[in-house]
């Protein structure tokens, strides 16, 4: 029963988009990400996608528009909308999706899921 | 497609122990909350209650032992387990639970859900 420091889990790897699960919710993972360049166009047609950036800017590209997001800032994918994630600079964002779904929506190219 | 700012939602309001819901996330609401003084002692049997601080410093009691959370840190108290929150001075809190979950456990004393 100890808190989960964000920050200090955030300082334990500097890898780029591999998400880190550091607690779980109701059948979801709770994860750290560390994230910088763009990611790959993807969508999850089962759940919704939690983004909250912590530290940094993370622009979320969509087929019609885009969402800037700051620290403090919260956006929601819908589930099946495609999106791809985009940081000129590293920016660090807690991310909540469910247990085992793949980060990029296709099994075969997602990160491990590591847990720290 | 905006961005949520949770400081800016935290801002539109004073009240203490009344969550505002500001987005929704599969099948879940995701709220921000001003607290400040003890909640009550309750648990939720069909839920985990996840507790993400924002802003000062939240103490969760538990039967046994606490958890001492400051900005940054996240605790999410396992479905059932009793628990009290308890903040000396005011804090602001992203909580996260299922979308009609009463926030004391009780129908009969829980604060309205509020969408802002």
């Amino acid at each position: 029963m100890k808190p989960i420091n964000l920050a200090k889990k955030l300082a334990t790897f500097t890898d780029h988009y591999k998400p880190r699960t550091v607690g779980q919710f109701n059948g979801h993972d709770l994860m750290v990400v560390k994230v910088k360049g763009p990611f790959t166009w993807h969508k999850h047609d089962d759940t919704d996608d939690f983004f909250l950036v912590l530290k940094g800017h993370l622009t979320i590209l969509l087929r019609e528009g885009q969402v800037e997001l700051g620290p403090g800032e919260m956006f929601v994918v819908p589930k099946g909308l495609e999106h791809c994630p985009v940081a000129d600079e590293e920016a660090h964002i807690l991310l909540i999706e469910p247990q085992g779904t793949p980060n990029t929506g296709d099994r075969s190219t997602a990160a491990a899921r590591v847990v720290i």
